[in-house]
């Protein structure tokens, strides 16, 4: 047999080819397509290229690997491992060269596009491909007798050494450009922003020799009520702060029809908005970064969702037209704006990228659920619902996608409940009733114990018993009906009817008495029938927004719920049920998504192919506005009740055991009964 | 024979095609790709599409037209001929249709690629194919049903109704959109940035309906002493205003060298000299617009062209390595910058291209200079000079094409001349010395007066005579020599060696009295020796650049010369050649092309195309370094001398007849030889 090269054979990839001797590993993978990384182009400088070679036998490969197979252990490897250590068995990929068969393993986190681990079990893994990447040259110096541009030197450079072809500059680079060459002696490591659609890639920013730091991403969820960001290393793909304030522009209104109204009854009042949401923005990027150390100027993407009242109010479009039929969009398409025209106290050149909106009432955060949760991927016809003030709703699997929104109204968020408050610490967040005693017991944000558990007063001492939350009212009140205190019409009964003192005439109709310090000075928490009656409007809201969509696919049930939403997150799905907020589902089916939206925006912004998918998704989903389907209403109506029973879950046998009560007096409307939601 | 549908005819394209009865004729000409101008599409508002029908007989092209081969005239032309005008026979070619054969003229100003009329007849003419084009659509109206954003709704329509894909939006457009579809009904008028090489068409504004006004352009020129702009319709491309203003930048240098040296002796120097001149130019582009009466933000588009130096210090770079070898440029390219980027106060979203660089002495102004005169397209050898401080030289043909630059300083401009002064009214611009009675007379700027002729002093009255300027001196010091005053090595001689009491001693050496007013108080204008040595060293700079590059192109004689700059276009041609700045050729072979620099800048500015094209070309142009060439050094030294004649000009024989004078007394230095320029 002729001599042959020896036989190089990557792992996980399974790639394999066969080098001469001497060929360093990165150069080997690089021809085979291996996904090694590398920010210094194989210098010995970054480190990134780090493999294990594995020794042994493997029948599976054919082959067998003896020590010798590489290079031995360099001077570069040894000044690297002693001033930033490395891992036993490791070797930098650029030094290390091929000798004889070898077997090399890349490391998931010298991959390029390496996978961020998601927590939730059903989600799928994002690879990392962002926007913009850190790339080291050498660039060649000035030559008189053949004169370009320092500036088209170093494209040069980057299309020689890294295959980037036509990249561009902003001004502020080339202010700072030949400073940057000349002290890092023609060696500079580049921020490099990718080619999106439309535009070649630009050259952000410039660090003289080989830089050897981190570059950051934001994530951001720009909600009506908070402004939630993630603050994400875009080289490794990982989480590095996460924070959450108040939207400041609530002054100007609690929910967003009144913002709009704000804006048209004021001269001015949208550009006011605009800037101070962009404030917010700023001093939320400024805790976020404080936190951790990192420098403001480091942050040089950012990716942003909203719904579409935000996203004109935060661009500093006047969101006049979305207050009124036909709710016309300035712009559904993605946006992909620069930093500095949004006034965010980032990276100058970063671009800011926002999603595509669905519809008038169908944002920029819907498409980022539609990005996390991937209706449009699933077999399953999967029911996603995104509840906030407004609700967003998805119903689809791989064939079509239908969307809408509900005006829930902010009752699931606690306000207009009279007891209701903000999910904080001293915040009613879990409610059991018993069936029998009628009495309840609770646990509160910021503690483990329920309230009637040993040390439960200890445990609240310092935030008390505030108010109740915005998933415990949703408990509560689904508590009170399976406890028979609440009739399907959403009557609270008398302490006679009930035959608990706990309720107690409250004006024209009864309260429930949850809870009682009034006597210390402290709170009085009670569930009145005017919260009774705003859950239920809430509910049926978003009840009735899924059964349209439904409808509209010719389905009369769903495969599977998913509660996105921050507040989403906390919900009980079986409690949700009982309250008729879903459709009917098994619980296994039904899981939490936490805040869907955000992660969408991560994903967005550690994948530029997933921004290319969510618009390619968004423009295939089929819209739904509810407000002028007449069957929306119809749903709405029949959907107020509050259901008996919840079919498929024997564990609520003893509620359907129960008489039905009734405790409609005449004094209050409600038509007492309920239609049966399924096959009606 | 089958019936026929009537033939149509373009005049002056040729082009012909039959069309159905009823066509209109805007739509014929489409189809057949005849360039018609129109804004509206068709729809009888913007009136750009203006034809005339011929009748008669067209043996040429075979067809008889009578009355009739076009539909009436309708009320759409009524009522744009009452309400604007319309020349007698024109029709709207939108609205006139097809009924029988017709041949149909498209006058100049219909064409949309019309041609702008250079005022040099052996200038090629500029082609219109502006950057910034108007384009008005009818958008479709939201629809609830089918939700999409406005911008999406007029994205499609520039699409379908111009062919314009891919179109993006600035962030204030989208800010502004809604309100102007619904004022305009949901037509609008975009001004368009169409793409340049790396970026898809940008709308820039948009009035609402139709836009019956005008949009503008500049062309800068940018110079180290002055800044001149010309303000043009980008429309017709006609040239609205033209003005100029001296460079505010001169208090920190008179030249380029001393403001580099000012920006390494002073922290902020640079950035300083940027805002200055930032600050000049939008007081010049204020006085323009002013002065005509033109919004400034009307101006959509601008062009820069400058020498290295000046870019780098307008764009915001510091010119410290231009100031030393190797001459590194920042950049060398073309740049395309965002108006509001560089604080220029015309329509914020207007892009401000600059023309590429060739070298680190040569810059954008040589390549605006190139783009007009276009030596890279001429048969002929041509050698093209821009005067100015620093001189830029280009020489070449279709084969190739050599640039330099040659520092001439400022000696030609009026500066370190004894009596020197800018060109103003005043100023002694031309100059003329009788050979037999060495008796001067001259004529100044503000006057066609020469100083013998009657009338003189009252013309002068006003400025008085103040100085010589740069085309003075030049005539002044070729005059003297002429006229015998003068030796080959640049000695004057004394009263006796001339026979002249205007030759009069003056310090070591001798001076030339051109005027005296001092009895009555007035200047005394005399040429000294000093003057003498300071325009030698000037020419000799001048013309060895020249010469350098004409080695390089391996020749000893040049076809044609053209001079080029503000200066340029004052020279006499004559008077350069006997004082040896400029190779001996043919002096009909010599002309001026007056400002080229501007002209260049306004060529890039009219049509996308040359902006393509001259940063092709000057990739291709081989640059030639003066500063480390020795040959440079040799010609420099052999040819500060003055030639005692031209060979070519038989008008000069008096001169050559003459006995060849030498002034050499000891007292000062000069060689007092020439060599031969020719073939030594």
């Amino acid at each position: 047999m002729a001599h042959q090269d020896p036989l190089v054979i990557f792992t996980p990839s399974g790639k394999r080819g066969r080098f001469p001797v001497g060929t360093p590993i990165l150069q080997a993978a690089r021809q085979l397509g291996v996904d090694l990384d590398s920010v210094c182009g194989g210098r010995g400088i970054c480190s990134k290229c780090q493999i294990t070679p594995a020794y042994g036998e493997f029948p599976k490969h054919g082959v067998t690997v003896a020590e010798g197979a590489l290079s031995d252990w360099n001077t570069v490897e040894e000044r690297y491992k002693s001033k930033r250590g490395m891992i036993e068995g490791r070797r930098l990929g650029c030094q290390a060269q091929v000798q004889r068969d070898v077997v090399i393993d890349v490391p998931p986190e010298s991959q390029v596009h390496k996978q961020v681990v998601r927590k939730r079990a059903e989600a799928r893994q994002i690879t990392m491909n962002p926007s913009v990447k850190l790339f080291y040259v050498e660039v060649v110096e000035p030559d008189m007798h053949d004169p370009s541009g320092d500036m088209e030197r170093l494209a040069d450079a980057l299309k020689v050494q890294w295959n980037i072809n036509n990249v561009q500059a902003d001004l502020h680079i080339l202010q700072g450009l030949q400073k940057a060459l000349r002290k890092g002696e023609w060696k500079v490591t580049c921020a490099v922003h990718l080619s999106d659609h439309n535009n070649p890639p630009r050259i952000m920013h410039i660090w003289p020799g080989y830089y050897d730091g981190t570059i950051y991403g934001l994530a951001v969820d720009l909600g009506s009520t908070t402004i939630a960001a993630h603050l994400c290393d875009l080289q490794s793909g990982e989480v590095v702060a996460s924070s959450g304030i108040m939207n400041p522009q609530i002054r100007f209104g609690e929910d967003l029809m009144s913002r709009v109204s704000y804006s048209m009854m004021n001269p001015g009042g949208a550009l006011e908005m605009t800037r101070v949401v962009r404030d917010g923005m700023n001093a939320l990027f400024a805790q976020l970064t404080g936190d951790v150390g990192v420098d403001r100027s480091l942050i040089v993407d950012a990716v942003i969702v909203c719904n579409p009242v935000m996203h004109h109010l935060f661009v500093g479009i006047d969101p006049y037209e979305l207050g009124q039929a036909p709710f016309a969009l300035a712009t559904s398409n993605a946006l992909d704006l620069r930093a500095a025209d949004l006034d965010l106290e980032i990276h100058p050149a970063a671009h800011v990228y926002i999603l595509p909106c669905i519809a008038g009432h169908v944002g920029a955060d819907a498409a980022a659920v539609a990005l996390s949760e991937a209706p449009n991927r699933s077999a399953d016809l999967m029911l996603v619902v995104d509840v906030g003030t407004n609700a967003e709703i998805l119903l689809g699997n791989t064939e079509r996608v239908l969307a809408c929104s509900s005006p829930t109204g902010p009752a699931f968020e606690g306000a207009q409940i009279s007891s209701g408050q903000r999910a904080a610490p001293g915040a009613i967040e879990r409610v059991v009733i018993d069936p029998a005693s009628k009495e309840p017991r609770f646990r509160v944000i910021g503690s483990d114990l329920w309230s009637d558990d040993p040390g439960f007063a200890e445990a609240i001492a310092t935030t008390g018993v505030t108010g109740i939350c915005g998933s415990g009212i949703i408990e509560v009140v689904a508590e009170m009906r399976m406890a028979g205190l609440l009739d399907a019409s959403g009557l609270i009964g008398s302490a006679e009817q009930t035959g608990t003192g706990r309720c107690f005439p409250d004006g024209r109709t009864n309260s429930y008495l949850l809870w009682d310090q009034s006597a210390e000075g402290g709170p009085k928490i009670t569930v009145t029938n005017g919260d009774i009656r705003a859950i239920q409007m809430a509910k049926a809201a978003l009840y009735s927004g899924a059964r349209l969509l439904m409808d509209k696919f010719g389905v009369d049930a769903v495969d599977r719920i998913v509660l996105a939403g921050a507040f989403g997150a906390h919900i009980s799905p079986l409690h949700a049920m009982v309250l008729g907020m879903i459709p009917d589902c098994p619980l296994d089916k039904v899981t939490s998504a936490g805040n869907a939206a955000g992660t969408g925006a991560r994903i967005a912004l550690l994948n530029l192919d997933a921004r290319t998918e969510i618009e390619e998704t968004v423009r295939r989903i089929h819209k739904v506005e509810t407000a002028i389907e007449p069957r929306f209403q119809e749903h709405f109506i029949n959907a107020s009740a509050i259901p008996n029973a919840v079919e498929p879950f024997p564990e609520l046998a003893l509620v359907t055991t129960l008489p039905e009560p009734s405790f409609n007096t005449g004094g209050e409307g409600g038509d007492g009964t309920r239609r049966r939601r399924r096959r009606d």
